[in-house]
């Protein structure tokens, strides 16, 4: 029972003796007719209702930074998405109809991972950095016949749509959110969730998550009600969310559905904390004071974290979750001297955010910090509830794929398959096809293949740089150029070249600090940093061409558009 | 990043450097036709197989205190395990075959856990106390084409039974089992897992244990791959097995598979070392001085564990899992004590073992331990990976069933259903039916409800004796003293023993010709009912007290009230 001394200090969480009754509530759904007694269909709502019938009375969501705050207990929470489901089902929408949510992190949007799965309907969240273009085809192209919409993005919105429900993330009555859920209350007419029959199929579609597809139009990626679970237990199971996790929402929960955590949150029985937008004063106010234990988050958003004036030494078991891209040793490095332990994972909105994490081995405890982030850079293996990652041969037109060499140098192409996979495209039967071919899914990222079967992403196969005939791995290049001290972050890409067809180009930004020293000094930057690339890379892959600049184009992950510095590139 | 200190001290931990390749071996079995890119069959043997790919080179299995002691990485164990399931293919034994293992905790009966299931064949572990009648009909029972049995326990195998292979547990050549395991590496002809087919089918029977069933014959219980699969999560995740764990096998892998800890095992990538015997000396050793984290065990094993003369604080966090009974106050205060924390499960053969947990609660913290454990001994609230228990009226007749008020009062019956719960009693479609009535598993366990859902048993099935951890089912007991001549009737119950927990009762009414001929010889009578009973009952089933009476407690309809007896017994 020995357990941290953190354990009552959740905020807001208020312990209930157990000599207290909770109201009566039935937190049981109806079985399909004719389902075998010994079989249930995996489903993840039935998380929430786990929760609210074992800790009804600690806090499940609290969203604080706002005009109007809230925080609800797992039993007022489930009530809400309990109604929402009603509410939905009283607005027409059936099982397997796309429901939409343009939506920052905020209770609706936490609302939405379970009232339209319970509704039996498949959540459509967007991003709500695309274009009224985009959000347009999105919409069309999922057919969805409601949207949930924050009201700070109604400007979204096509001249027609779909029936909308606005939120102004008040939590109060006259939020026509807020009057929406009342009406599912009303229309529920206290069935409860005994009105609610579940999934019956657990491979019906859960979720519709557009990429942002760098090639032309997004593609709708549709998973499952089967994989969300799995996936959410792997990923509960991998970052050791318990009891006393306290997860701040950073990564928006639009990204592949939060990477399952909604989900993973509600098996673990732990809080969550939502935040509309990535301020790191917020940020920080809660490491300090909200005793946040767990968070999701690109490189570069975890680059701000440890640069933030506020950054300082935090008193409890602190992790941080890192995917879109390998963290450096530098990151890592500043991330653990301010007590934030690292998990470095991996995945795609077509493997349900993470399915590979870079495990921990004792024996590297034993090497230096630059030692270890070497192997911790690697995306690793893949989670117990996915199948095994195979690195194939990338052009290969055999239907049977062939391993690449497990020699960590042979360059290949990330394939998988199993239960943390997209169903499908959506509407998209060709795109499926051929991204499944040879009976596994094709990654577009290139990797190379450890004897122990870890992975480590090259690249995606549209940023390698041809240099020379030779593959030059932007992430390897970026990798070298952030050990050099006045770098904060650097990136590089493909630039044509009349000699050598392309060389790479790299695009720095420095240390606050160093800006003032390097001002009119770009010339001998670029020939300091040169120097220092070439102790460690091959001719082929040090940079050309260097340029220092303020800020880099990203999506609304974090990730680094780097399909648009080409195409600036390309225009030069 | 950070780990406890004991990262690099587990027992025989070779650490590789991972710049060292390890065999270049493939642990990817072959899919169905037509299988979905996106689903994989669940199935636990693919725990084995990521941890044999991840960590190939630390302790999967030691077996230290016997004459031959052993221990495998595992990526050796991997092979034996391969080894063992082409063994039992070139041995003609096909997918759905039985395969019985009696024998104690031991390499084999670890191996059998996984290389029978990896044949596709179900694996059939016998309880080796039974005695050779008992064997014998779940031998014919379960129609077990080939048997793997302990050098030990070969006395038990009835005259005409199939296939055996004996193992004389010493690991080396020229042991019969050691030579069966070499058979299949050379019928494998090096095929590796790719030579394995996954089981097609996840609701495909994986274990087929017999309970000792309270109504005369044993019941087989099968069980499903997808089963085996979520129960082995859900454990490993609710007793926070890890990288780090050290399991020692202290519960007879007999029962019901080891309480699907073999899995949970893999799973986690933990080490496991096994014991042949519960030998207090062995255990205290490995408490000390083999780091162990986690065991399993009733709580009859649990006081002679913390009453051993050896027992001391432990140095590193030790989990004891208790089920069978509720732990008191007094031995969780005496674990606790010495640095043992204690999970409290329930469950069943027919739920895998456990399927519930009493679940900690912050506000515990500030309660005496009196008081903790008054909530502590509740069963609490099933794994997240089976549905919810219900408690309801114990006879309705009604098909529809009748919850009870969860009010901590009224009494009412254990159900469940869902993923923990086995497929059937095998060949039994009679007592599977009434077991599965009105769409629920009846557990047969007598228990209130608490307004917060969790349920405590009051009465563990009325009929059940718990003898030093073992069922003994009185009508069994009855039966053998039936056949006593001078027995007219006979009634067994349970009465509390200060070290076995409970040991049976036996009330008898001699025929009244007898009578007269036992008059004042009672002693003689007991001692010559019991060498009787010896010869066909298992030691903890013969009854430890014996009382000639003249009649006994009955209802109108002339069924004997036991639950009379045993307020007699609690008041002697």
């Amino acid at each position: 029972m020995a357990e941290p001394a953190s354990a009552l200090s959740v905020p807001g969480f208020s312990p209930t003796p157990a000599s207290v009754p909770s109201r009566n509530v039935v937190y049981r759904r109806p079985m399909p007719k004719n389902q075998p007694v010994w079989q249930t269909p995996l489903d993840p709502i039935n998380f929430l209702l786990r929760a609210a019938l074992i800790y009804p009375k600690k806090v499940a969501l609290a969203h604080l930074d706002v005009p109007y705050p809230v925080s609800y207990t797992y039993d007022v929470w489930t009530q809400r998405v309990q109604n929402l489901a009603y509410a939905l089902m009283e607005a027409g929408i059936k099982p397997g109809d796309r429901v939409a949510v343009i939506a920052p992190n905020c209770p609706m949007i936490a609302d939405a991972h379970h009232g339209i799965m319970a509704a039996r309907a498949i959540i459509t969240p967007l991003n709500y950095r695309l274009t009224k273009g985009e959000i347009q085809y999105i919409l069309e192209h999922s057919g969805a016949k409601l949207i949930l919409c924050d009201h700070e993005f109604t400007h979204l919105l096509p001249e027609r749509h779909a029936r909308v429900i606005i939120s102004n993330d008040t939590g109060r009555e006259g939020d026509p959110y807020e009057d929406f859920l009342l009406s599912g209350r009303r229309f529920s007419k206290e069935a409860g969730w005994l009105g609610l029959p579940i999934e019956p199929d657990e491979n019906a579609g859960s979720c519709l998550c557009y990429t942002s597809g760098t090639t032309g139009r997004p593609k709708g990626v549709l998973t499952t009600f089967r994989g969300s679970y799995l996936a959410a237990v792997a990923n509960a199971y991998e970052t050791k969310m318990d009891l006393y996790s306290i997860y701040l929402w950073i990564l928006p929960m639009f990204h592949a559905c939060g990477w399952t955590y909604p989900w993973a949150i509600t098996f673990s029985f732990a809080s969550q904390v939502t935040l509309r937008t990535v301020n790191y004063t917020q940020i920080w106010k809660h490491f300090k004071h909200s005793r946040i234990t767990h968070y999701c988050a690109a490189p570069t958003v975890q680059i701000g974290v440890v640069n933030a004036p506020q950054a300082s030494h935090v008193e409890q078991p602190l992790r941080a979750i890192i995917a879109g891209a390998a963290p450096t040793a530098h990151l890592i490095g500043s991330l653990e001297k301010i007590g934030i332990s690292v998990s470095h994972v991996y995945g795609l909105t077509e493997t349900y955010g993470p399915f590979t994490i870079s495990y921990n081995r004792p024996e590297y405890k034993d090497l230096t910090l630059d030692e270890r982030a070497v192997f911790f850079a690697r995306q690793g293996h893949s989670f117990a509830t996915s199948d095994e990652v195979r690195v194939v041969k990338h052009d290969s037109d055999n239907k049977d794929l062939v391993d690449i060499q497990k020699d960590g140098v042979a360059l290949g192409e990330i394939t998988t398959r199993g239960n943390i996979l997209m169903k499908e495209y959506f509407r998209d039967p060709k795109a499926t096809e051929e991204a499944f071919r040879g009976g596994y899914f094709h990654s577009g990222d290139l990797a190379v293949w450890y004897p122990d079967g870890s992975v480590a992403v090259q690249d995606r196969s549209k940023d390698l740089i041809i240099s020379g005939g030779e593959n030059a791995s932007s992430l390897s290049i970026e990798q070298v150029l952030s050990k050099f001290p006045p770098v904060l972050e650097a990136t590089v890409v493909a630039r044509s070249h009349p000699k050598w067809g392309e060389r790479p180009m790299a695009f720095i930004i420095l240390h606050p600090h160093e800006e003032a020293k390097w001002k009119g000094k770009e010339k001998e930057f670029e020939a300091e940093i040169k120097t220092f690339a070439r102790m460690s890379l091959a001719g082929f892959a040090v940079p050309e061409w260097v340029s220092i600049v303020k800020e880099l184009p990203k999506t609304s992950t974090g990730k680094i558009q780097k399909n648009i510095l080409r195409q600036r590139l390309a225009k030069l």
